[in-house]
């Protein structure tokens, strides 16, 4: 195990990266090489652990998070990713802060950073926006610099926005590259994202445009699959046309989940509402039109309930490669007859992925430490060597 | 002083212990062995602290908390606890996560743990539920641990449920080897757990039933007293009884407050709700049934007033042991007067005893950070000798 | 920088102080020399942390905070503090508490405290209370440690009460003297504290009160301007009156912001309720009188209307010295055409000082940690210049 780490720390220093001078805000804005630094930085921070070795390298420091939705496995996820790097996490409240009273996203930015080393941002609920203001506290933070405000620039995380997901993305390639005994076996490896049906609405689109912008680059055959009028964003959509062209791999988009199952070797069922209808929302969000958003939310759930045959039966899964795809959720899944009545995944079939499905997630906090660790330090590499030098105790 | 720490390591070091394959969620699932261990851990630990001597066995690691009721006293000793040994603290909120929408126990308790070392649960709400639900969270985690989802098994800790509130009672415990000088000194005690009235409803029952099930345990004369109707849940009672008999002390169950403070040598007067009406509460609860909790609040309140002479008075104290008893409370005591016109204390007895009650307190952080460290270590003594060998400064 | 920070040491050691043994609560309290101590403690974690110095002098212990008001910049600032010294945070919320419940506040203090290091507390609601709550508090800590309940005494940080805001106007000082080069030349500059239009209400009155407690201290020539009826608190303003007098200052109040302004070297300009009105607001507060509340605000609102002309404006700016003053601002300010319709001050000229503003507030985590080290160490300089001998990094 131990060579292991060390094989898995000199291959990232053999990998170029530009990673220490940029944010990670979408998969599509790294290079191969940057992808792979991450996924292989996480996997000797989680050997790491295995092994009871410690990763702190922040005796202290703050790392901030902001959540503008609901969310238990991204907020623990990164509390285990900022401790396991040694810092404390500083929750950025919106309801008890004075942000909600006009406050500029350039001046909060600086005033929470004096002692911050990162910012978690999931902002997910606002078509066009959750990105677009990751950039722009990103540009303040970098002006705090410059001006000599900010000692050190804090490593920005995209925990979710509207555009994409990529600690899940990354945390799931990382998952396949485990269960497939490398990324170079992905190759040729058909996926597929499909849309499946739920009785809730307004699920964001960030993971399927995730998983089509990501595994795309990797020589898969990504395919998309979802009902009519289920579109993602379109542009996403270009990305993973392109990226595919460029990786060998292909990206094909077929009308039912049965063809997307056809022969594949991974399966992603999963709901999610149509982009049009998340642009509507958030107009209506922004109006603050309540009776708008109750009317929609009919609207769409009518709309859903005519595509309920988009399920993941064993009988489904029985087209895939050899019967026996990979199944694969960002979770929680909504299984029919335990979450929800009719949901997106039959009973017999989820579990028999459950556990597969908690060693997906399982990657998380390493993928998001993984991706500090690259922001932070130019060469994380000398970094993991010291740490596995010193091989102090994570417990006595 | 170092000298007795010296001493206390040693002897944990001979007490028989299967702490570290099993939580502890109630005392008499323990050996009185295993009891001992937590209360010598518990005082090395607090010396250290006296001594200024660091107790950090993680470098890293979280402690998640969650609590299904309000709670100053349970939060900032858990908080403590998990922080004397290097912890950091991950709070899993209900209102703010996705357990309220159909997340399953199973499924949650593997999500929160990839990087957790502690779990510690409150929920004494529901009779029936709250100590079932802690079972269920720790199958969960030997299932994911087996599984190779989780690293290691986090320690669950009890931190109050419908049954048994550990921590109190054993922080009581270690209170009262303080204050007699020795656990052997406590056998042939009188200790009377009495209900006292309180202008307030739906106390839980887990303090006196957590009393008379450790007490017992340790020779000494248990007497619980209340109203007609105020009963306890019957199994713990049982429990008692015959924990009692195995111990060489008694168990008496008396019929006035007067009776149960004759002669005694400790009086924990203290309000409860009889447990058929928390089973009433509980069926409400579940059925949100605002306006039958209201009801059932009414006619308690109005059941409670006629026991307003369960009252501990100077002239109640008299009839005790040289009219000296030592008086307990869990805090916060209903103090006539003082907290409410008419309560479970006059102001005049508690305003004596209000500094052994803090003392009572001071105990509890302790016991969970001695918990957690004899559910992690199989030999938690040789940890806390290589503490105390490196000597490492608390503060500077 | 290494041999500055040794000096700022050899000089922290010649100062006089007693801050070991008393609670910073208010600025007037403190001699010159406790509070240049400060300043330069203040001064050496900063310069620290530029050169990567870790300052942790906990290996554990808790920070207690208890906002009775929404924060962003103090809450993060206490956070930040705490964590350079090496504390966990933990919240004392009152929604969730107790305390709510009549508790005494002698009770909480000492339950809250078994493992706690520091208590920062926020109380600025209610005028006559926020200090005096902080003064209880402090005296049920002594007692505490007195009855040996607590192993040491906790620093009580004042995080802002009714009548001074010391994290706040230490802060400022700081900067000051960054800016100026020096305390010492700051000697003779005119400082103008004024009143200025906002659309809200209720602002208290801490930060001009500090800012006149404070700056009366050094030498310097204060002028506080406002609007007929907008007064502060009598006690106040006759301590830096007195304070001028002794420090070779003055103090003038004056009734036109243009007067203040005159060849001021320095202008904040800020808006605040008249001490009557907060007195009012008090009694309507305690009595949960949402109407009148409501009727107070209106009235007050109207009354701010008239005074518009109370504006930092270019032109305002040009009868300071040279037109160049240095515009100071606690944050967040009400910015005209920004924030707000109309407020305290014009686009133009905040943006001309916002990285200034930016640079004042990132004093203030360090002045936080200055007090807490002042507090717990008779000789911080020693433990100031044992961390720079460690020579530990804060980042690897």
């Amino acid at each position: 195990m131990m060579k292991s780490i060390n094989e898995l720390i000199k291959e990232i220093n053999e990998l170029k990266s530009d990673l220490h001078d940029k944010d990670f805000l979408l998969t599509w804005e790294q290079t191969p090489e940057e992808l792979e630094r991450v996924l292989k930085t996480a996997q000797v921070l989680k050997a790491m652990r295995q092994e009871n070795i410690a990763t702190n390298v922040f005796k202290n420091g703050l790392a901030v998070s902001l959540f503008r939705d609901n969310s238990t496995r991204t907020r623990f996820s990164y509390a285990s990713a900022i401790n396991m790097l040694g810092l404390a996490q500083q929750d950025l409240d919106e309801g008890k802060s004075q942000i909600a009273h006009g406050e500029t996203v350039r001046e909060t930015a600086n005033m929470i950073s004096f002692c911050a080393d990162a910012i978690g941002i999931r902002d997910d609920m606002y078509l066009g926006a959750g990105n677009a203001y990751m950039r722009e506290v990103g540009e303040a933070l970098d002006d705090g610099v410059k001006e000599g405000v900010l000692p050190h620039r804090p490593a920005l995380v995209n925990l979710q926005c509207d555009i994409d997901h990529p600690t899940q993305s990354m945390a799931d390639l990382a998952w396949l590259e485990e269960h497939f005994g490398g990324l170079d076996k992905l190759k040729g490896k058909k996926i597929a994202m499909t849309w499946a049906y739920s009785p809730s609405y307004g699920k964001p689109l960030s993971v399927p445009q995730g998983i089509i912008g990501l595994m795309t680059r990797f020589g898969m055959d990504v395919t998309l699959a979802h009902p009519e009028g289920y579109d993602l964003i379109p542009e996403v959509v270009e990305e993973a046309r392109a990226n595919a062209k460029l990786s060998g791999g292909s990206f094909t988009q077929v009308e039912s989940m049965e063809e997307a199952f056809k022969d594949a070797d991974i399966v992603y069922p999963k709901s999610w509402a149509p982009y049009q209808v998340m642009g509507r929302r958030t107009e209506l969000l922004r109006a603050n039109d309540h009776d708008g958003l109750k009317a929609l939310e009919q609207e769409c759930l009518a709309q859903n309930a005519n595509h309920k045959n988009w399920h993941c039966t064993e009988e489904m899964m029985k087209l895939t490669k050899d019967g026996e795809a990979l199944y694969m959720h960002c979770l929680p899944a909504d299984i029919t007859g335990v979450s929800c009545e009719e949901g997106e995944v039959e009973e017999s079939v989820f579990e028999k992925y459950r556990i597969p499905t908690y060693k997906e997630a399982s990657w998380k906090p390493y993928i998001i430490a993984a991706m500090i660790m690259n922001r932070k330090y130019q060469n994380p590499a000398d970094i993991l060597q010291e740490l596995l030098d010193e091989g102090q105790k994570r417990v006595k």
